[in-house]
């Protein structure tokens, strides 16, 4: 399958991604959706482990939408049935037919945290020996506490963040995406206090310890740059409120960038 | 703090309620709302750990609503500062001013999925060392696979069943109900699926296994009965597609009875 990316994405980029579709023997199959936001977070923690050699994996683009009778896009989701016989695979391990979903050795597992969650029960099994604080996993702390604080962090970027930008950027109407503007706003504010009390710059967790909280909304902000700008005219200010999530996406966007 | 407990409910029972509240010397402070559904999950977990001797816990009644001139209540909410000046334990450990919230140890936990995953990870500790399938912890299992399973039918009642739970219930217009209707039996036909693929009868986990999964479920089964079947003339249909998840609330509804 062709896949078309543009515009081109931080989150690995689509060379990545036309490699990862070329892996032959892989661990762990990847059913993503280039464009999809929560696949991004799977996504970046899988290029994680192919960092440290721990697996190998093999993306599976899902087109979700109907393709015209001449070969392009639509915008019109196929149903469920439509996706179980063109993508079986997929279906079998994500019945609702919802991007991310993995196979990791016949084993199936869908949504985004989950999946996270399960990485970490698999490829970091050490964090379960070891809980001194001193040492740090690769994407989940092995301290409870500051596993805790992610958790809590992702929590609260999918309830409190992400229903705000996907109201603000589909509904139709000016006081509907007045009242979600401002939710967006409440809810990052409330993201930069929670950081602020955990570190004081770079990653959630601070200088050089990247982890599941930062994959929470990387996808997202990215989204908030090149969509909300442009099409909703929406902008994180430049005011102290704000001022520890620009610190952070600062160092997210630099650490993503030199893996491109 | 006199608390108005009617009807009764099932996940322990008001008397449970009332002992707890006097606790002296608690391991940990339970910050709830007697008629919180997502309250009761957490409560229900800490039952189970008092009942094993392994902690004592405080309840902690949150009152979210202003109180009228004469002592009776309102269903006007709360403000959060008006919340922080009530109940500032409360907010800061839960800063938005939702329960459930504990503080153990002084550190403070909120939303209920993450309260019950640390719970699980700290009180749950020997799983750590032990993922051979057949010690199953207290209410999250050591294998890896079943803890995942337990994850993804938790994600699934909080994103498929219990928003339309509360649609049906608040939505005014005669369409939207009849649609967040159509939704809420294609979760739970979901669910029952889902559960039917782990085990044919009991709990989710199966017979003997009571588990996170069932808790995710339970307090907004009790309130189909309780709540939707009056005011909205809701059913669960006794018919096939539903009879794993009937098999499930004979065996949670007869369990947590037995606690009463």
């Amino acid at each position: 399958m062709r896949i078309d990316i543009s515009p081109s994405i931080h989150l690995g980029g689509e060379e990545t991604i036309l490699c990862r579709q070329q892996t032959t023997n892989p661990d762990i199959t990847l059913y993503s959706s280039w464009f999809c936001p929560f696949a991004q977070r799977v996504w970046a923690y899988l290029e994680e482990l192919v960092e440290r050699d721990i697996i190998q994996y093999q993306w599976i683009e899902i087109n979700p939408y109907e393709t015209r009778s001449d070969g392009g896009c639509t915008k019109q989701p196929l149903s469920i049935d439509a996706k179980r016989q063109q993508y079986p695979d997929f279906v079998d391990v994500s019945p609702r037919g919802l991007v991310p979903a993995i196979n990791h050795d016949g084993f199936g597992v869908n949504d985004s945290m989950v999946i996270c969650e399960y990485l970490s029960d698999v490829f970091e099994p050490s964090r379960q020996r070891t809980d001194d604080g001193r040492n740090h996993g690769i994407l989940q702390p092995w301290n409870v506490q500051e596993r805790t604080k992610v958790r809590i962090f992702w929590e609260h970027i999918s309830s409190q963040v992400i229903p705000c930008f996907y109201r603000l950027l589909m509904t139709a109407d000016q006081a509907g995406r007045e009242d979600a503007h401002v939710k967006l706003l409440a809810g990052l504010r409330y993201a930069n206090n929670f950081m602020l009390s955990i570190s004081s710059s770079g990653f959630f967790l601070g200088e050089g310890r990247y982890s599941l909280a930062d994959l929470s909304l990387a996808p997202w902000w990215f989204r908030f740059l090149c969509v909300l700008g442009p099409y909703r005219n929406f902008q994180v200010p430049n005011t102290e409120e704000y001022a520890r999530l620009h610190l952070w996406w600062q160092a997210v966007s630099s650490f993503l960038r030199e893996k491109r």
